[in-house]
């Protein structure tokens, strides 16, 4: 029996630049010792006060059918967290509850596009991106980035293929560059969005991880809250990556479509796992930032150890859980670095081309290790760029 | 901005037929208390010692990002459930692991059917079943099943609306009407799939509560394991509504693409949750028998109490959580009834209007207070039916 094309061709096709991790994978499956640097994921679990706060909730009885669009007090708490970073008005009914980011991520195209629409998003991207817009029926369009700028899209390449276009997903603090966008390219692409009457879906799931300039949540740009579903998660800022807790935060019109919607798709989030969030995002900024310090100090680490060489160069770490290095002076693409790396030294890190083609010739590190690890392997890297440089 | 006429299509319009019970919520907010028989839900919690797995798992760990297609244990603990209770060859392959049914019976359809394709749905229906089919971008078409018929639906009656149609929905045992479909009406059904080159996709939630006749997985049917498609839950057999954690079980290729769906839509399951499936589920059917227990018993009541008058008729209670009961005799509407009801005693139940046409002038009732309550509330009922034939 033959599937529906729409999810035969949710891949899209052709390698899909994962190789290398699998590769990874496969050895360590094997018993090599592999060093990872691939995936988004802290080297901490979700602290022990957050798992028990959600058992004594389960205990309690919250295990029945939560509400749909999210426990109300946990509505609220989001909305006056968002209202309070970004000074823009924002009650209960802005705020859809998910599961994951990335089920926000799928609601969001579902609400703005309909079958076959052209739906925007920008090169280097998260992996999932273009096959979100392909599950939710949409057609994607790819805009390309330029390392030239540190990968800060242009508005006039927006501009351009914006024509007759629903929606441009965007991700601020940006996996997988780790580049900020700054204020003048925010307010480009809120230019454009006005103008060509574009949806703005903003992927803001590292914006506690900032470590230069300021995190600018575009909803908060003239004229944007109207048009802008921002996209929220508890993985990256709380550790909570296996509770698959996130949320939408829109017009309330929208997000009241978007209630019928989880009617009909995810049915709720179990209350046990929103009483937890509740609690942990009640524990406030201080949280966040120990739970974002370990990033922080292995930037720290890795401006130094990169200092010392020039084989690799670094797009501005500015925030997010993820260096981006320029190994282009090696003469290799990123994929055969990755692959000679974790080859040559059992080290695993992410080809550029598996996130597009902008990022071509650059590598992806994850700073998902302990610190020494962390240094001791990043400095392997640089001394096999240079190798490699030698030998070219 | 406007949004995607998809989402703000969803409900379909008209009334939901949700009024009765808005109502009732209504009362209940501003203090009358309601005998509530509305909602499918258990009236007893999830189980300690499944909770207590779930709190074992998060405290050791497993709270990262689960693998996508569900935790290896738990796929293979469902395939073999499955071949165990159908005979039917299944491994983890075969299996992918939801957050809850409802986001099973999405991810089918959208498996199944691209936009615009005519996916067949049975009247009367669980009220999210024409919205999951507009939500996946294909057009529901609804066939009515028969009063006389006890609501068994009639293969001609598919079979007329069958032509070019990619997908059927059924429920068995059925809510609302709590009718077991027979082995021959599933071969009908069989047969017009067969024929007409349907996708099956079979929501058996409710496959451990069966009262009378046995349930029949139409997968184990002749020539249906290729195109059947299983929808499966913990939400009723286990008490386990809010956990939000289901099952798709179906051919592997499907399966192959419905991960592939997952990665881009719910980015898999808690990994916590899953374990406490895992345990759950091997606690074996004398667990599942001891959840189920409540319903069975109180389906004894109502024909005690049923068989001591005749102004209301009960449709055969085979299966699900549900009586169906026909007040045809009192002439009035199921609406009508259910808020005459509703204002008289502080009774609320379903009207059959709420799940379609065909189900008109009846009313569902859950099983789901406890049992002197549920008696009390039934000769209530029964009695109120009488005083309404009077009067008529």
């Amino acid at each position: 029996m033959q599937a529906s094309q729409r999810i035969s061709g949710i891949l899209g096709g052709g390698s899909d630049g994962w190789d290398v991790f699998n590769k990874a994978r496969e050895m360590i499956d094997t018993g090599t010792p592999v060093t990872e640097l691939t995936i988004g994921e802290h080297d901490i679990r979700t602290a022990a006060p957050i798992l028990q706060e959600m058992h004594r909730a389960a205990l309690a009885g919250h295990t029945g059918y939560a509400s749909i669009p999210g426990v109300a007090a946990l509505r609220r708490e989001v909305a006056q967290r968002v209202q309070e970073r970004t000074g823009v008005p924002t009650t209960s009914e802005n705020v859809m509850i998910t599961p994951g980011g990335q089920s926000a991520l799928f609601a969001a195209h579902i609400a703005t596009c309909d079958a076959g629409d052209t739906a925007l998003y920008l090169d280097p991207f998260y992996a999932t991106y273009p096959g979100t817009i392909r599950g939710a029926g949409a057609t994607p369009l790819c805009i390309q980035t330029h390392a030239e700028d540190a990968f800060q899209p242009r508005a006039s390449d927006i501009a351009a293929h914006a024509k007759g276009a629903k929606s441009l997903l965007i991700n601020t603090p940006n996996n997988p560059t780790g580049v900020v966008y700054s204020r003048a390219t925010l307010d480009g692409i809120a230019q454009v969005c006005r103008e060509e009457d574009l949806w703005l879906i903003s992927d803001e799931v590292y914006d506690t991880q900032v470590w230069e300039g300021e995190h600018i949540s575009p909803r908060a740009l003239d004229g944007m809250a109207e048009r802008t579903l921002v996209v929220g998660s508890m993985s990256k800022s709380h550790a909570m990556t296996g509770s698959r807790i996130g949320w939408v935060v829109g017009p309330r019109d929208i997000i009241d479509n978007l209630i019928n919607l989880a009617t009909h798709t995810t049915y709720g989030v179990p209350g046990f796992i929103q009483d937890a969030a509740l609690f942990a995002l009640q524990l406030g900024e201080e949280f966040e930032a120990e739970i974002a310090a370990p990033f922080r100090r292995r930037r720290d680490i890795a401006h130094k150890v990169l200092a010392g060489q020039n084989a690799v160069s670094l797009v501005p770490a500015q925030g997010a859980m993820y260096l981006m290095l320029d190994v282009r002076s090696t003469g290799m693409t990123g994929e055969d670095f990755a692959f000679a790396l974790l080859e040559a030294h059992q080290i695993a890190v992410m080809p550029g081309e598996s996130f597009g083609t902008a990022a071509a010739g650059h590598v992806r590190v994850a700073m998902t290790i302990e610190d020494s690890a962390f240094e001791a392997a990043l400095k392997t890297l640089c001394s096999f760029a240079q190798s490699c440089q030698n030998d070219a």
